[in-house]
């Protein structure tokens, strides 16, 4: 029998309600409880590592969570971590770089409703997570309504759904139906290199999303909190205005202050790309980084994880020239 | 036949290859030349008011656009405004706003590819939007890639594909096939009262997309340059952090401040909905206003010119508690 760790967070998997709405309440033993028959089929540990919202995951948590997956590599066969949706996407991302090629499955999993809920789509999550950390397939991945993604390409898509997550500009790995779970192996990027626990990173990373005559003194706003990196959701492939209000020229300022700017989409879907159009080139010529096809919340995550490795931009430049995990195409 | 007003203003449907990547280059003459025998079914007059790429396209040209729209209601029986993609869901979102209860179709549309490329979309996205004109239908809708939605739930959600836009949390108002346009009647909300130009509007409001461990500091700053209003995209259904780094808290302050505050979700689909859970209804308690499921290109133009309407925030509430032009479901 395959030995899978589960290390639960919280979330709204493990919450009750309370007078203030849901909260996380359950843990690890109560969650088991709830398995029925599904812990017949796996050699399963229990670690309760935190009781949190999502909301409340942060990179303290990140590294927490980074810590217990790498030291599990050796003795499981694979690992699940439940977490609550909200975030989930960006710490599926943030795994991903922090415990790159590590050599067993880590699938991150949660739910919509509670699993004390007589509705409840947990169960169904966890049977496709532990049916994954099961497959052998190594890498950080996401399972949910019965799909399982590549973790850096997931997005919340939808508020309540089952299906509350998308695998965004990449296919999807699995799927489970009445043959049971089928990976798309061309869907999953093979390792090259050994592991490490590279949990650095630098939380001073600002997302703008631009709307139509943003002040372009942000820029200046945030040179002064010491920020050290911004990635700007551009409208559509890549633009961004600079007649009256010229962000073209505070991206000037920004890169010669030191700040890494990288520049993606705020279209949910498909490649940004900044050469396309007169807007984007200007930016372009300031010396910015393209995300083109990565989530938002794999470039946040990314440029956090960048310069938490080095303080130079070439190097924050040539990092984001590479697909670490297949966050972007090549 | 049908008295229809084409405003030009740029972007990709009128858009020529440059030196530095397509810029818009066409007027409405050379636009209307590429028309063909679309031009006789229409009594087509059209005019030339910006020639910009839509990332350039701003609150002056908002107020510029819905002067032109208002005052062809009572000449014309449609207006289609060509724009481009990149802004087109915030232009189409203010309008919705500015020219409340227009009697007319006022349809924006635009192009993937410029109106002179082989395979242009912009000749059939013109087809569409001149239907919808001609319709009779009052409100302000954004026609692409063969079908209508209502303006103020309009989205680009993707960068390439010529189904760039979707309607988000609304069912499309029309769809062309082999039985011409069909319009859903339901899914256009009816006029309450007579039209009024309401152009004025507050520049002063930022978007912030929540990021894991976001530094709160960031409303202290907010403050200190002066905006009087914030649309925040939080985690999932309504999820914000408040331990260590207390987002909350800062709510408070803002408010206190006199700040107008916006909740909504940075999940594409879907309802926000802050009284779910924990961290959310902590938020409701430090008096913010919830944007349900409207966009965030509808929630972030509303909050513009509800600002622009009144400097009380009791005023500002009793606005987003209601439905213009059906930007959110009441």
């Amino acid at each position: 029998m395959k030995r899978i760790l589960l290390l639960t967070t919280g979330g709204t998997i493990a919450s009750r309600p309370t007078g203030e709405g849901l909260a996380p309440g359950l843990d690890g033993a109560a969650l088991s409880r709830c398995l029925g028959a599904l812990t017949d089929s796996y050699d399963l540990t229990v670690q309760d590592i935190l009781h949190l919202d999502s909301s409340n995951i942060q990179p303290e948590e990140w590294r927490l969570i980074a810590r217990h997956v790498f030291d599990a590599r050796e003795e499981f066969d694979g690992v699940v971590v439940s977490h609550g949706t909200d975030t989930m996407a960006y710490t599926a991302s943030m795994l991903s770089y922090m415990v790159r090629n590590i050599p067993i499955p880590v699938v991150l999993t949660g739910a919509q409703l509670p699993i004390e809920h007589p509705l409840t789509d947990g169960l169904d999550n966890l049977r496709t997570a532990f049916a994954m950390a099961a497959s052998g397939r190594p890498g950080v991945f996401l399972a949910f309504d019965r799909r399982v993604m590549l973790g850096c390409r997931a997005v919340k898509t939808h508020t309540t759904a089952f299906g509350a997550f998308d695998s965004v500009n990449w296919p999807l790995v699995g799927r489970v139906d009445g043959a049971g779970l089928s990976i798309r192996r061309d869907a999953v990027p093979p390792l090259d290199g050994p592991c490490r626990l590279r949990d650095k990173l630098c939380e001073a990373v600002f997302l703008i999303k631009l709307t139509p005559g943003l002040d372009p003194e942000i820029f200046d706003m945030l040179l002064r909190m010491h920020y050290r990196g911004v990635v700007i959701e551009a409208f559509g492939a890549g633009g961004l205005h600079f007649i009256r209000r010229n962000l073209i020229e505070k991206l000037h300022a920004a890169a010669q202050a030191g700040m890494a700017v990288v520049v993606c989409s705020q279209c949910l879907y498909e490649s940004s790309n900044f050469a396309l159009y007169q807007a984007g080139q200007k930016a372009l010529a300031q010396g910015v980084i393209q995300g083109y096809d990565m989530t938002t919340e794999a470039a946040v995550t990314k440029l956090m994880w960048a310069l938490g490795q080095t303080d130079r931009l070439d190097e924050v430049r040539e990092i984001f020239s590479q697909s670490l995990c297949g966050e972007r195409s090549v």
